[in-house]
């Protein structure tokens, strides 16, 4: 496969374009099924699959109190709940009596499509045919889930994956698992929206000069393993032209990537020193149109002529972690291989998540059904509208942290940057040794910050634990990690930053001294 | 480790005892967590963890409407129904802001605590020491997805695992997928319950003389997975004295026995053909112990002294498959290495899922309580109350298709044995081919008269499709497999056994002719 070449739109083409990207124990992995799934007609009595009949389940009806508005608590807001109702027969298409019965391994119909639409309208695959049959989406419980069955599909020991050198590090793991080799790459860490994120002219030099570069002895990369938007920890995107320049590099070297996208939904318009508290959100022409093409980032499946990019998606971050309910969406030769696994391991995600998120975005779409839109449309819209109120919130966050942070005596005495982030949970905040030199043992160091700010009375993530290689990135882990997302409220966050200021204050007051 | 050495109580000797169980992969597996899980007192703010705060999430509360009586549909019995409400803070030990959060991988504490109290009431550890410390037990999504962390982290190309010749074959998928290999164990198939289930003379001969036997080239077994009890697909159980054989050879030929229990709460008294509806369960002085002790086979946990026994046990029979709830139990070091795997690829298994069943057990608990219970009595209590009706709607069931089919003109002239099952979800049909031989195509055959019982309006599962090996059971599986779970009702299962008899009869009618 090379660039420019035309797309893969057939299944045989696929399978012979990613069959060699498949790991040595994917030839293990088939499912032994003794029933025949076949459709059978009304009149046949079915008396093959193991299944209770749905009236032996404890369960009668669930009711949902369902919130319009995050952080809703205004009595006065009527009509900022719904509800919906789900029996053994209600809703229709999804009742109890499915739902909680045993399930297709990929997901159940109903959600199964919303998600394929969702997707579809926002990122749809370049490489994708008039049929939209070349590419798919499958459900699975929560993005580590996915990560796992991507990793155990496309990775063995034969295997070198990329990853960002600043990483959510259970990732690694789960790539190490498989026998895999992890190499980081080098980020650009600064609040430059344009340059920010993976470094490219590294990852050229490193890619193209692989045979005399540091990585000589491993194999030369098949994949890149990257959380593109409101990256963890950086809270950093890659901009569009480089996601242009890396996809490139995927083409010409042949790898695949695996985009993790837990968080780009939450995108920060750039923070507004005049005015903190501006929250375009709030702006009452900001369509949801707009917010789609206008804020958020595009997923490297809208570059992906060559059907060669995984990417990962989770309801985790707005709608609920303990769902455990994540997609994953990829060509369909990759991704029935990874369907393959699930089959024979964890097979499908909790019925009982699937139905809450299902009658909960069609309660939104119903209480809001105005007459010019399909259910489908409605559907859509109203995922999108709670979404953006999820950002709104999480920007209005952001900005007061910020705000306060730039008003410690400790910020003002230019003891740290904030890496103002560009989408997510996470804000970085980058320590200024100023006058001094950078100290040599930086882990330790930052462990007695730590000290500091716990005494202070606040707990953050330290930079230098979230590094893939802590030798390599020894210059730049010097920060910390804060997050944004779990404080009670407003003033916690305000509280929780003057901490911070406090903390880094007394660090350097008692540094060398 | 020998037959009657001490039992390995602590940690130490279990991780000497069953390190070389461990498959070459464990190694590669550790989470690498950037964060601190210790506990910060309440006046430091929590920046550190990831988590959105539970008002970010759009489910303000849960309501649940109880049956606390399979197949509940009388008006009159206003009792029998009981309701459960959850909200952000409620019920208090497991409210949604912590079910619908991201939660420990092992289960939430308030669940996990009831379902080790219940293990270790009804089937606690023979190695098992005071304190409890030295076993425990994790939950998982669904027993495919224990099996697959259990086989992960005992198998590999190395392993040889031992499996019953009639089986749910997605397990061998599993056990497959590791690479190991799988190798069939004969079975009596009979329904007489004190020599139904695995053949323990064929399983001593083939252990004692391994090296002159016909899988020497394979390694000798680590590994026995086992349907004990109402096996699927023959609904037998594995009498006590067999029990205690097979655990003897475990100890002399040191290997793991994974019991898989998914079946054995629906115990099946004995049908009495003078009175074929008659349900013991329906019997006044039927308690709670005397079906615990008197009914349910015992684990072979019971007859653990070594700790070799690993158990896999599920909601899904007893509450709903779609839960994807499960758990394994086992002794602490192999618990300790399976929870590795969970913590690097699953995670958790759902929180709503495990929010809805605790919720329910606390209901049906609450909706009882005597003054002389404690809470956690009750709760075993209403617990094991709702798997009797379970079991005992199981059983009616049971008597009533054995009739059915006894009143068949085509079992009258003796064209079929039924294999009256001791427990499940299962009974086989034994095809009896009288005066002609045994065809040699009986595969061929069976699907001959698979399509006799389409024809007659109803569908099973053939015996062969089940085999671990078709070659080695070539000579048993000339029988189908129906269940009684999913028909709708009484009238349902009437009229499906009829349907089997015209079947079988209009096959033979057929026959050779």
């Amino acid at each position: 496969m090379t660039a420019g070449s035309a797309p893969p739109v057939d299944y045989t083409s696929l399978k012979k374009n990613f069959q060699p990207f498949l790991s040595r124990r994917v030839e293990n992995r088939s499912l032994k099924s003794f029933w025949d799934a076949s459709d059978i007609s009304d009149d046949v009595i079915e008396l093959a699959g193991g299944m209770p009949n749905e009236r032996f389940f404890p369960i009668e009806s669930m009711d949902l109190k369902i919130s319009k508005v995050p952080f809703n608590d205004n009595p006065k807001w009527h009509n900022s709940f719904t509800t919906a109702h789900l029996d053994l027969g209600s809703p229709s298409e999804l009742p109890i009596a499915r739902s909680f019965q045993y399930a297709e391994t990929k997901g159940l119909p109903p959600l199964l499509h919303f998600v394929k639409d969702f997707v579809s309208r926002i990122n749809r695959p370049a490489f994708s045919d008039e049929t939209e049959s070349n590419w798919d989406v499958i459900l699975s419980g929560g993005s580590n889930d996915s990560m796992f069955k991507v990793f155990e599909t496309i990775c063995d020991e034969s295997t070198t994956v990329m990853i960002e050198e600043f990483t959510f590090t259970p990732a690694m793991s789960n790539v190490e698992a498989t026998g895999a080799k992890v190499i980081p790459i080098k980020m650009n860490l600064t609040f430059d929206r344009e340059s920010q994120g993976i470094d490219v002219e590294y990852l050229t030099q490193l890619l193209d000069n692989w045979s005399t570069g540091p990585y000589k002895d491993l194999n030369k990369p098949r994949v890149l393993y990257t959380i593109a938007t409101g990256q963890n920890p950086t809270g950093m995107s890659v901009p569009q032209w480089k996601r242009e320049k890396i996809y490139q590099l995927a083409q010409r070297h042949d790898f695949l990537i695996v985009e993790d996208d837990p968080y780009g939904y939450l995108y920060f318009p750039s923070y507004n020193p005049q005015e903190p508290l501006e929250n375009p959100y709030h702006s009452s022409d900001l369509t949801t149109e707009r917010y789609l093409n206008d804020f958020l980032m595009k997923s490297f499946l809208t570059l992906d002529t060559d059907a060669r990019v995984i990417r990962l998606e989770t309801f985790s971050k707005i709608f609920a972690p303990g769902l455990r309910l994540s997609f994953i969406v990829a060509n369909k030769f990759l991704l029935q291989k990874i369907l393959d696994l699930a089959d024979i391991t964890t097979r499908a995600p909790s019925g009982t998540s699937q139905a809450i998120v299902y009658s909960t975005i069609k309660a939104m779409a119903e209480s809001n059904l105005s007459s010019s839109l399909s259910m489908k449309e409605a559907m859509f819209e109203g995922w999108i509208r709670w979404i953006m109120q999820i950002a709104s919130k999480y920007n209005h966050r952001k900005n007061l942290t910020l705000k306060a942070l730039y008003e410690t005596e400790s910020y003002q005495a230019g003891q740290f940057t904030v890496m103002e982030p560009s989408a997510g949970m996470f804000i970085i905040i980058k320590i200024n040794w100023g006058n001094f030199d950078r100290p040599d043992d930086l882990p330790q160091q930052m462990d007695i910050l730590d000290k500091f700010l716990l005494k202070n009375g606040v707990k953050v993530v330290l930079g230098y634990k979230m590094a893939v290689c802590p030798n390599y990135s020894k210059q730049n882990s010097d920060f910390l990690r804060l997050t944004i997302a779990y404080a009670r409220d407003d003033d916690q966050l305000i509280e929780a930053s003057k901490r911070i200021g406090s903390g880094i204050k007394e660090f350097f007051d008692n540094y060398k001294s």
